[in-house]
């Protein structure tokens, strides 16, 4: 007789105690669950860089803690040399990647708050209660997210999923696959295929770790199969995170994710993205928003391991562009955009409510 | 000063020395340029089966060259009893791997010939001369293919390829890899971007190794990146290999080439499959053709590490099918196929010369 399956204690990625932040290490998953101490606004910038921490949401709720370490670390004897000292770390912690929006969102809500300080006590203590308050409503966001895209499922549903927008992408239960949880504790066992992500592999490693965690069925495939998967017909549809999404409805999110919308419009599948609003750039164009171009040694190597031959040359953008026409919604954590998405952002970014 | 290029001999695959049949291992590829000999036709039913050697092409040449080991191998006193050896090792080879439509063609093939040998001396002779008489007419069909399809291209064209069609995948120069050898010989700087082809790594592993090991610019890209990179509206076309080709266009072919083939459609790519007259199966319906699930490791795994977390099911389908409404045209020796397919591959199958 199968045991019954363990309920587990929520896997929160980044956790504030007072005075230094907590994260997964996420370059160690699936084989350890290892968890990092920060100290300094450095180790977190250094945890970004690497992919210690990853996901928009999660890196943003890093960065905002980064500035709390600053402030808590701060010697400044005046609220100038403190505010200073502020931007200071703003800056390098805004340096360490260039396409989520969140990372931005995230410390300039922090920066906002701290200018509102009048005294070096009060800057300190808003800047950090700042951090507190965007992990402790992402959790939130996220839970109310996946209560509204888990209306879209029903029992026996099988979805695919790309990289990792889940508990390890965010401070806690993630974004499409909150939705997926959603549909868990709503009492119906949908089935997630998840496709591994090359090169970082954030669903081989960090998709399947969480799923398996908390006994979610998920089944691995490569890349290359999500057409033939998808051409037997039995996809109830795709749900993924994004990393920035423009007012026009453009969705910046890990590469591979245009190709499975191109496919999934092919199909006939719908295909969904599951985002907090910190995740809409209401203001750059298309044009404006940089892609992450990361080194080659990603493509050219597995580990350390070198995988193709010497002397060859790759390319490795890191993110690309699903455009509005191949997205049939937006699950956000007010309700479901449905397109026209110029005019559903419009509305949205005026209104609290949505649907 | 960049020193000149060198010229370096052909890579060949498999070759037959009286008595035994060197392979080139393609599982320590790219790291090392091993050979392994066979000696006994066992040997390559371990080869085939282990993807030492692989590729439509290349599983053909080397199917038939293990009948020649079994012929040469035989203490049969009778033609009968050899006859019934070599039936045995004809249905070992044949259960090797069940997609690649060559493995069977040469191995019919060279058991025709055996079958009108009167005495034993005959026999072996046959199977031996028609197993040589299939790898020399596959890099002379190889070439052929090569300068019917350089005529596509053009000085500095951008040209994706996927998994390995190349002097790796045949007996030498290549099906796919033979049309940009054959450009480059015609004086045209061709720029190929391989793909890598997960979960078995042919194009990082293979196709980089091969072209550099041709001083051809070769460019790595991770599976997610096709899509992004077509939409940049720089890649010329797409040429790919098979494993079989049926009566009405379908193509069998590495798993991720139907994807790639729908993303060229949408962006306007041309997408060509450049295969041999022995890739074409005539008789087979579409529902037939068994397409290969290989072992769950292979995409849980990389080489022995474990990616995945522990208890994930994995699936890891080898082939997927590209229908023909998708296909630009078909680069055989005789010429290039155009649709409608179903009447040019039967004209095809009818006559020698086609354009």
């Amino acid at each position: 007789m199968a045991s019954a399956p363990r309920k587990r204690k929520m896997l929160q990625t980044v956790i504030w105690k007072e005075g230094s932040v907590t994260l997964v290490d996420q370059t160690r998953l699936p084989a350890r669950l290892v968890y990092i101490r920060c100290k300094k606004h450095e180790d977190i910038v250094k945890a970004i860089r690497n992919m210690v921490v990853r996901g928009a949401p999660a890196i943003g709720i890093s960065a905002a803690f980064g500035l709390a370490l600053a402030a808590s670390n701060s010697r400044a004897k005046n609220p100038t040399n403190l505010m200073k000292e502020l931007d200071t770390a703003y800056w390098e912690l805004r340096s360490t990647r260039p396409t989520a929006i969140n990372l931005f969102w995230g410390l300039d809500r922090v920066m906002n708050k701290a200018k509102t300080g009048t005294n070096l006590h009060e800057i300190k203590d808003r800047v950090i209660s700042e951090a507190k308050k965007i992990a402790q409503e992402d959790i939130q966001n996220n839970m109310a997210m996946g209560l509204n895209g888990a209306k879209l499922l029903y029992d026996g549903d099988v979805v695919i999923t790309h990289c990792n927008a889940g508990a390890l992408a965010t401070s806690a239960y993630g974004t499409a696959l909150g939705v997926i949880r959603a549909a868990k504790e709503a009492g119906k066992s949908v089935k997630v295929i998840a496709t591994e992500t090359r090169p970082v592999m954030q669903g081989s490693r960090l998709t399947t770790f969480e799923l398996r965690y908390d006994n979610i069925d998920v089944t691995l495939i490569p890349d290359t199969a999500v057409g033939h998967i998808m051409s037997k017909g039995e996809i109830k549809c795709v749900i993924v995170g994004a990393d920035r999404i423009l007012r026009t409805g453009h969705v910046f999110n890990k590469i591979g994710t245009y190709q499975i919308a191109l496919m999934a419009n092919i199909h006939k599948v719908p295909f969904y993205v599951a985002a907090p609003l910190s995740s809409f750039d209401l203001k750059s164009k298309l044009e404006d928003v940089p892609i992450e171009e990361r080194r080659a040694d990603e493509v050219l190597k597995i580990g350390k391991k070198r995988i193709a031959a010497r002397g060859v040359a790759a390319l490795n953008p890191a993110f690309d562009v699903t455009p509005p026409e191949l997205v049939t919604g937006i699950i956000t954590e007010k309700g479901i955009l449905t397109p026209p998405f110029e005019s559903s952002i419009e509305l949205f970014s005026g209104e609290q409510k949505l649907s």
